[in-house]
């Protein structure tokens, strides 16, 4: 691609390396942005800056939040005995649309996958069993991707919490395999929440 | 969409406002970005905001460039008496890449659409007959988009342009109707500008 401005193919590069999105539409959107007013371009960007320099992750369950505990982890209403595993805030908003779910999160920041060179030191495991260890914790309902890295986290997560005296289920496979949790629909996710069954995979 | 964060929402809002942009695709980019390093978050924000604030537009032909004359309209290697008017930079990018075309272009800014309220002074339209009545352009070939807006952006511009003396022509229609010229692959491009043709449609 040949630009005829070198701020242009800053700003297409720029785009370009986000993930899903080619050089083209990253063109399409430096265009459609250079046609706003410059108050508007400058509130795009700030967003960004602004959201990186004072984002902040709740301090118990690692969702992001704008307070050092999150509202959920905050709620009386909240049942603090269950715990919900999820890859990412993502699936926290997905769960919390069902209206299904009375209890808390935690946030692992992805999933096991040697592929891309995740490993589980990589995520947030160890602050999962410290919580786990304070023995208020009765369920851990791993509610990852029905994917190779979601299966493969399930399975390491369940060695390590099966030697403390927790129920541990995973939601109800209502999804087809290789789906992303983000993309079902939410009252199959809403069900496959509550209809959640103990992990059973042998282990070894 | 229930955020557990007034900056992740802001942000998420900004990217959603872009076209063809949904929610869930903006909030898995912005999750993307949160992950990269400050400087490079620093880096895609400066983008935008460094290309609105110093963005320049030829003076001739109106195309995105660095400075005040694109360096297609200063080449010396360029044939001033064709001129290629398209809607915008994407297809003169689209152009360029052919390797076929030798003549300068027009950058009309948008196309005709009633239905947008674009209508004929919104467009770089004045500044072409200016460039025409000069004497020097023997031909225009108009390079619009096969669709109900770049037809009539055609139309109109063949009534404006028919009192002088120049050749009229359109790029040939090997694009299926309603096709967009900048998704036609190079080949079929490069090709429907080679082989033109006089814009013939009756007038009145
Ligand atoms: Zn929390
Ligand atoms: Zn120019």
């Amino acid at each position: 691609m040949h630009f005829s401005s070198k701020l242009l193919e800053q700003a297409v590069e720029e785009f370009g390396k986000l993930p899903g999105v080619g050089k083209k539409t990253a063109l399409r959107l430096v265009l459609h942005l250079l046609k706003q007013s410059k108050e508007d371009v400058n509130r795009f960007s700030q967003a960004f800056t602004q959201l990186k320099e004072h984002i902040k992750y709740c301090q118990h369950c690692f969702n992001i939040s704008d307070t050092s505990t999150c509202e959920i982890c905050q709620s009386v209403k909240r049942d603090r005995a269950t715990i919900c595993v999820v890859e990412d805030t993502r699936d926290v908003m997905a769960i919390e649309n069902t209206n299904q779910y009375q209890g808390v999160y935690h946030v692992l920041g992805g999933l096991i996958s040697p592929m891309d060179g995740v490993g589980p030191s990589d995520l947030r495991i160890e602050s999962l069993i410290d919580r786990v260890k304070q023995g208020e914790v009765k369920e851990v309902i791993l509610a990852l991707s029905a994917t190779m890295e979601g299966d493969t986290t399930i399975f390491y997560l369940y060695r390590k919490l099966q030697e403390f005296d927790i129920e541990i289920s995973t939601i109800a496979r209502g999804i087809a395999f290789g789906g992303e949790l983000e993309y079902v629909d939410e009252v199959t996710l809403g069900r496959s929440i509550m209809t959640r069954v103990p992990y059973e995979r042998k282990v070894g």
